[in-house]
């Protein structure tokens, strides 16, 4: 631990913004659905303060907000942050709506954003700089009186003391005697550098007040600034999973907590979670659509992967002479990239974990032959295990055929001025029985799952309880257009457990066929097996 | 310039590593053509110093060289470096075959990596820490002799330091007693933070070698890093381009230039070359086949989007209230994106870049609506410009009728053991004449593509220019299954420029229509404004 400057504070935030600063990504869009499990992974990771949003401002995020009133996500570690702005000019904040949804939100935290910089009270606002400071007294106290704890966002704080010091440390000041717990030092325009970070929060400290520190990315600084500012006496740090953001991005949280806990040393989240990190990131990255970038710092894909060859040897006998850390303490894995040494044994770990013997080393090898020649095409197993447990029953002969498809054909038309129909056919044999079948649907993946179900249904009538849960397309070399290979999951349930099948191809159609087909076949595998008591209703033929 | 801690050095090293260690990131792969293209493009750009690979080590490499040597690629600013190691154990570095292809490349400079860390040169090198210091003297006394300028690269110099300071120390002061221009310090495994690079590179200054850095992106802090060694001392940084590297990456040469230039005020490159910065980062993100970064520092295509409403209004006042730089510096630009956190400005703001007039309030307010609705239903604008477009045409009645369609209808068919089958055909009419086209594809939205291609070409000839090259699918609310809503965007190019459509809808293929019918709506009528010469090539029919 070489590299903290200063003991752990007695009390350190960890404030994750990515539901609110970090959904102004370009591109990025989060539905109420995606926050509730966003915030869900947030609070497994063990951050202590969710930012969910802006309340009355984003008719989306007042619906979070109802909803995790409600009780739809549960928080174990973290605590809800409603976001928001000082009142407007010239009003009372008792008086504004918008500062009225901060309480309505039933958060027990508001985040109030206040104009630190002189100009941007003058040009941006058109107030007085006295005006701006009633403001922010006015704001924390009224939330205060109504029961909330109250940080405080000073945005573009670090230009503002640039252009005008005191004006900057007197927006300090004023929200601290407000009654601000934390004042939140805002690198809004992100143009910052770690030396000059130092320097003004040290100025700011001596205020007095608890201070905190928001970092963009646009100099490629952010993570460094954060820490810059929590060697100075920061004891608050913002930013958001994966460094989403608007345009370069937030700090990425991950690194953030990753080099504090590592490197400094300080215990931040609860025991155990950050081995959690990779898992989580690469989950949040699933929601959000935004594909993860391989090099990002701790959990990115290639980040402790080695190009074999001079440095496999020596790695060999001591891997710490070429990793900064252990891999396993966030969750990711050191990977040789020419060498199957890593692959074999994982495979082996994990046909384990499903229950094969693969113990027998050329058939381990043989087997990660055919995991890599799949993951080349596009395939990727780590999320779906039902897919790779049906390429491990093939290898060993342990696939039983419990169903043949013929052919399968799928019609999608639309005439102006009517809706789209959607049909699809499908020919299979089952239990001895050809049958073919007939399946409608909204789209042509809805259609193809509908016929498949109403053919298997008589054979095997478990199928009528699986469900198709979760349906996600990925374009893998992008820059083909509509000739681009596609990868699709399918998530799959029966009501107990759920399972995930990959299919990849140029034809969506296709691949969304061939991850149905597994899906399909590993529910009917995994039903025999469990036995499941023999359906009392009636057969419904859906057509 | 509020950022540069001491007067710029007479010196200063600007050192780009692209084709050597840039070339060792997962997945990436150059030809020697590659490598000429990039060389082109870094002299384009002005560095001092391009690091072309390890001849006599990597045969790609040693032909890189040759080609170099042959003229194939003149450099106008930078000078070409050879990387290679110390001499091997126990041998003369005279005798040395690795040592001759330094010399036999006919770079003037030659870049040697050398041990610094006692446990590497025991463990890895398995030689003595006296046996390693002669191998630095020797080779970098032979190289010098040979006629070639030496910079020593000091591998895993900072965990050494930490490690045994003293013998870090001591093999700086050998490099640099042997000959050595320039001792690079490395932070190969990428896990230092900026307070310890600057506390370690100023200990070093005192040996009085002059000192250059190299970083890696473990931390997250490979730009500050470097920033942290330069201001302690160092007048030479090592990074590539794009911040390609093993693992997490090197320190992207392109955020530290800009900082260095734009922040500290150092005038690194030729005068005028910074501007050329974004459009040489994503030539070169061409070459490598890696897809740029939308949030890149200073060259990313989102890195001066601005997404939030509130600033609209202020951006308008004054743009540099909101962005750290000028982006004309980097030869980027500023763009508005239009959200459902879009405010009228925000959409004025929008369509005048466009060029419509939308200062009418409440025509302005009018098309906000329409967009924060078609958003709440899942469409996007900030990426879909042309579809954004369209929509203000519709509103302000300026949308021409060059086609309508009547119907369409897709099929797709899978016999087993027969390859997939998908057919569209379209029935439109274009310039008063209807008809009904069939076109095939590799699935159902490719068929739609050439089935409407081969309806339109008649009427507009040049639809045969248009080209789709992006195809894009957004699974909106996940845990729907396959009755969930789908978002497609489709990028469309006619070789001159590119537009980006949008559609949305439970049926991939209506959305992917729907996206599609607004790419050839959108380009024929910007090509009728722009009134191409007529074509003289037969109309073909492609099916």
């Amino acid at each position: 631990m070489h590299d903290a400057l200063r003991p752990m504070p007695a009390e350190f935030h960890v404030f994750d913004t990515t539901l609110r600063d970090g959904a102004q990504q370009e591109g990025l869009r989060l539905s109420v659905p995606d926050k509730l499990v966003i915030a869900g992974l947030l609070d497994e990771l063990g951050v202590g303060f969710i930012e969910g949003g802006w309340p009355g401002a984003n008719p989306n995020d007042t619906a979070f907000f109802a909803a995790m009133a409600a009780g739809q996500q549960q928080l174990l570690n973290s605590q809800l942050v409603a976001f928001g702005f000082t009142r407007r000019v010239g009003m009372k904040a008792a008086d504004d709506p918008l500062t009225a949804a901060l309480r309505d939100s039933r958060a027990p935290i508001a985040c109030v954003v206040a104009k630190s910089h002189d100009r941007h009270v003058e040009q941006a606002l058109r107030t007085t700089l006295g005006e701006n400071l009633d403001m922010i007294t006015d704001t924390v106290r009224h939330l205060r009186a109504e029961g909330q704890r109250v940080f405080v966002d000073c945005e573009h704080f670090f230009d503002g003391y640039r252009d005008n010091p005191g004006y900057a440390l007197e927006a300090v000041r004023t929200a601290a005697d407000a009654g601000a717990e934390v004042v939140v030092l805002c690198d809004t325009n992100g143009g910052m550098l770690p030396p000059g970070i130092g320097e003004i929060v040290a100025a700011a400290a001596q205020t007095g007040a608890q201070l905190g520190i928001h970092c963009h990315n646009d100099t490629g600084c952010a993570v460094a600034n954060t820490l810059a500012a929590v060697d100075a006496g920061a004891m608050h740090v913002q930013g958001t999973i994966n460094g989403y953001g608007e345009r370069t991005g937030n700090a990425d949280l991950v690194s953030v907590i990753a080099n504090l806990e590592l490197k400094y040393g300080w215990p931040l989240l609860p025991a155990g979670s950050l081995r959690e990190a990779t898992r989580l990131s690469h989950a949040i990255a699933e929601v959000t659509n935004v594909p993860p970038s391989a090099r990002q710092p701790y959990v990115g894909l290639s980040s402790f992967a080695h190009k074999a060859g001079l440095h496999a040897s020596a790695i060999k006998v001591d891997p710490n002479l070429y990793q900064h850390i252990d891999p396993v303490e966030v969750g990711n894995d050191m990977r040789m990239l020419v060498s199957d040494m890593a692959g074999r044994a994982n495979i082996q770990i994990k046909g384990e974990e499903l229950g094969f013997d693969l113990s027998d080393r050329e058939l381990a090898s043989r087997i990660t032959d055919l995991v890599k020649v799949a993951e080349a095409g596009g395939y990727t197993y780590e999320a779906a295990d039902a897919s790779f447990e049906l390429l491990l029953r093939r290898e060993l002969n342990q696939l039983p055929e419990l169903f043949s498809v013929q052919s399968w054909r799928v019609f999608t038309q639309s005439t102006h001025g009517q809706e789209t129909d959607t049909e699809c056919t499908v020919r299979l044999s089952a239990k001895g029985q050809s049958q073919r079948v007939v399946g409608e649907g909204n789209g042509p993946i809805n259609a193809l799952d509908h016929a498949v179900r109403n053919a298997l249904v008589m054979a095997y009538p478990v199928v009528d309880r699986f469900e198709l849960i979760d349906y996600r397309v990925r374009i893998l070399d992008q820059g083909h257009g509509t000739d681009a290979t596609v990868r699709v999951l399918i998530q799959t349930t029966d009501g107990r457990r759920a399972w995930t099948t990959v299919g990849v191809g140029q034809n969506i159609v296709e691949a969304s066929w061939e991850a149905l087909e597994e899906a399909y076949l590993y529910g009917l595998i995994h039903s025999a097996t469990w036995q499941p008591e023999p359906s009392q209703e009636p057969v419904s033929v859906r057509v």
